[in-house]
């Protein structure tokens, strides 16, 4: 049966990422709220559910219902053999998944500082300061760490993990993918010093299937109503 | 051999859902960063690991390094009962936690919407409008997620998950007690509509291990320098 994955039909969001190990995973999904009357079904798990997600993206598997980004890579994760099978690998990625997530709440927050309910133009002034501090600071923080994680893994520094792609490397790209969009300045001084970053987005973009899923139409362009938005006043 | 547990010695904090786990769970532990040179031994650990944590807390167990709150919590609920064993039980228990992280992170904002490098005296402004929002309508949504999920267990009200206590219970009973604190007029007015969360907040600190773990000098006061702070300004 076909996973169900269930997320906001018009940005990439946090729905990207399980996209993106779905689609490297060449598993059988249905983007489901992206079906006809697709966002009233979600709206109707999400409110009448026994385990009722919190917010998409969830992931329906059957009757299982998953929801919390992290927590749907995990689970897809161990079933499409893209995160190590010992133990302890298999949580490290999943830590790395999780300082993921954080760094791209903060991604979001750097245009919506104040709340998720008011419009970025009710909140510029205090997004001018969030996005100085986010490009200055936070950037630097989140990526000099990956750098690190590449550089010391004992099996080589074209992933984070072991030896081969896991869900981490799939969400590292889109992270840098998204804040290159949203902060082309920014983020064009930050890779400069680095170079296993920068490399493992580029082998990500040419893996097959990534690359043939960033050419179709099931890949959403990026806008101004996800998480990673180009508003050139907070770049710099 | 005891677990050794990192994070910031005169705060709460993140680290104090992974204590209230280890107490519940009568583990052997250290507070390793509040022993004598504690700190520096942090520091170490994180810039020299192999698989270096982001940011405490973080815990050793012998060998194995785990940051990450809720990957943390994963990792100690499955060894010490508390959490269901059956995998979608125990997926759904890390998703609420994953949940409380998210609701932890915004609480931490409300004092510092604009940067965590920046004392809260800088970010006064932003910080009475992130508030004002997250009071009105951040808190109603995540508490009543939590209700309604106490209101639909199978197994009864009691829990959130199951028949008996998981580590999701008692990092309930922590924001609750968080919240409180730093909000006080606010949370009472919230609790008033829920009761589940109510007696389960009531029920977790009656508990052997938790009450005699809160009434001893290993239970840090909340302050003004960790996640709940209680500035009468913000609350209303």
């Amino acid at each position: 049966m076909a996973y169900e994955l269930y997320y906001w039909p018009t940005i990439q969001g946090r729905g990207e990422f399980v996209r993106l190990t779905l689609e490297e995973a060449g598993a059988d999904y249905i983007d489901a709220a992206r079906e006809s009357e697709g966002v009233a079904v979600m709206m109707r798990v999400m409110e009448n559910a026994g385990r009722p997600p919190f917010a998409p993206p969830f992931l329906k598997d059957g009757e299982t219902i998953i929801a919390q980004t992290a927590a749907i890579l995990l689970y897809l994760g161990a079933r499409h053999d893209l995160a190590p099978k010992d133990p302890a690998g298999g949580l490290w990625t999943h830590q790395i998944q999780l300082t993921i997530a954080d760094f791209v709440a903060e991604a979001h927050d750097t245009h919506h500082p104040v709340a998720v309910g008011l419009y970025y133009e009710d909140q510029t002034r205090e997004a001018l300061r969030r996005s100085a501090e986010f490009r200055q600071n936070r950037i630097p923080k989140f990526l000099n760490w990956f750098e690190t994680i590449l550089a010391r893994n004992p099996s080589g520094e074209a992933h984070l993990v072991g030896h081969k792609l896991t869900y981490a490397d799939l969400s590292l790209f889109q992270v840098v993918e998204g804040l290159s969009y949203a902060f082309p300045k920014a983020m064009k001084r930050a890779l400069k010093n680095l170079p296993r970053v920068k490399a493992l987005h580029e082998a990500v973009a040419q893996r097959p299937r990534i690359r043939a899923y960033l050419a179709s139409p099931r890949r959403i362009p990026f806008n101004e109503e996800g998480i990673f938005r180009r508003y050139p006043e907070l770049d710099g």
